[in-house]
């Protein structure tokens, strides 16, 4: 079975255009944009199309990118206390002189819909039950609408996360833990990586890593679940570059679930994203 | 090789010590005790016999079980703004009718040595530059100073964390990621749990079940650290409960460095709260 991301993206995009009409106020999307690459205007584009469809305002700030750590901060916190915005997202990298995780900070919990401040995180990872735990890092909050669509067992099963990155490996091992897996978090410096992907009952990549795991690294009826992206050259006949994941395509004949790049959990964490902001917003 | 705990405490004690007096302030740990079983009021005299020989103060606070949330909250609150205060700790656990993470989430990082609020806690395992991120969580302090002392290599490395609790599975794990292990936590529901011990360089357990692990299953060389404490019946001969870990001390032959319980880890741990304080003090 091959998750079709897209088609669930649309199912949650129409219910929270449904949720945003009735909450019947404005709401709306504050973007600190820095870094003007290909890769961010793409990602960004997905988002303000996304919003527009559900009927939410995307606001766009500009920063130069010859900021300064402590002035980035000093204005993202400008943005956090704009009564308009409902959530604030920093489009990521920033620039090589910026402390990242103390621009995320500035982001109080309760406009955080990407939960990357520390605040955020650790009211995650801890499991705590105050409110703004309802929501999930955008990421796992996908694997977990992918997971609860095609009814994947979580707890007592063997999962490895590949890749240990902020954005999706930990989020991911966290939340697989919470939920009552037993969990591998393997990257380049283990030695047998074959070991742990060949007993799991399911494995998610997030490394950017173009073939990385092949369909003799895994078991029959594996569930495999791709979040790396990375870009291959043009290959024959083809005019660009294509965006391709972590999991060679192969895998999909073992697998009892498969979900590629592109089209796989990346439409649904964008979807994921703004039932965060709706959610902060009621 | 078996860890001397109590003499890396001591060790500590005797740094600390020396840090006090150069501070030239005085330092105060708060101390917020609700329960009083035997099990607190050990461990609670354990503190206050470290803080004494260092040269710290503790108050303790006193407040009755039926206490709810919110009052509670409010309480930690105030304690944790009263100036004199450098630190404040949490007796665990707390009585049923509690969330207890609402409550740890009172104490700011600054003044928070154990790290158990949600921003502490996010601080630390996003792994953030921040000064108050210098300081690990206490247990994970400890097996760090042990793993200095005996020159463990951590980096690449299989480890097995045996537990997900939030006080020695969670914080351990998350600490081993950041320090570039392999890592796969499991607990009551992994159904090979030998599958993963057997094959791991670095053991540690946190569970509180005596004899979960036994020689067979771990390999020869690996270095096994039990952070897990219960109660065995008195034996024979013997007047009263004995404190057990989770590792069959028999695995000491197996292993190239062993943390037995009690005498290993538990007497550092101790010690680097204490460590905690004084850096967050300066």
């Amino acid at each position: 079975m091959i998750v079709d991301g897209k088609a669930l993206a649309e199912k949650i995009k129409a219910e929270l255009k449904a949720d945003v009409s009735k909450l019947n106020k404005k709401i709306r999307l504050a973007v600190v944009k820095i870094s003007s690459d290909a890769a961010t205007e793409k990602f960004l584009e997905q988002k303000r199309k996304f919003a527009e469809a559900i009927g939410v305002d995307v606001r766009i700030y500009e920063i130069h990118p010859d900021i300064s750590t402590n002035k980035l901060r000093e204005k993202v916190s400008e943005i956090v206390h704009i009564k308009e915005n409902n959530g604030v997202i920093v489009q990521l990298p920033l620039p090589p002189q910026i402390n990242t995780q103390y621009i995320l900070d500035a982001i109080v919990p309760e406009k955080d819909p990407d939960m990357l401040s520390s605040k955020s995180w650790g009211a995650f990872a801890a499991g705590s039950a105050r409110r703004r735990t309802k929501i999930l890092p955008p990421v796992a909050g996908a694997v977990k609408a992918v997971f609860d669509e095609h009814k994947v067992e979580i707890r007592d099963r063997n999962a490895v996360v590949i890749g240990a990155g902020r954005l999706v490996g930990k989020p991911l091992a966290t939340w697989l833990l919470n939920a009552g897996a037993t969990v591998s978090v393997i990257h380049r410096g283990t030695k047998n990586p074959e070991e742990y992907t060949r007993k799991a009952d399911i494995i998610i990549s997030g490394v950017g890593k173009p073939k990385l795991i092949t369909p003799v690294m895994v078991k029959d009826g594996v569930v495999a679940i791709d979040c790396g992206t990375s870009e291959s050259p043009p290959g024959a006949g083809q005019a660009s570059r294509q965006v391709v994941g972590d999991i060679d395509p192969g895998v999909s004949e073992k697998a009892s679930l498969f979900a590629p790049v592109p089209g796989g959990v990346g439409p649904v964490t964008v979807a994921m994203l703004f039932k965060n902001l709706v959610e902060l917003s009621k």
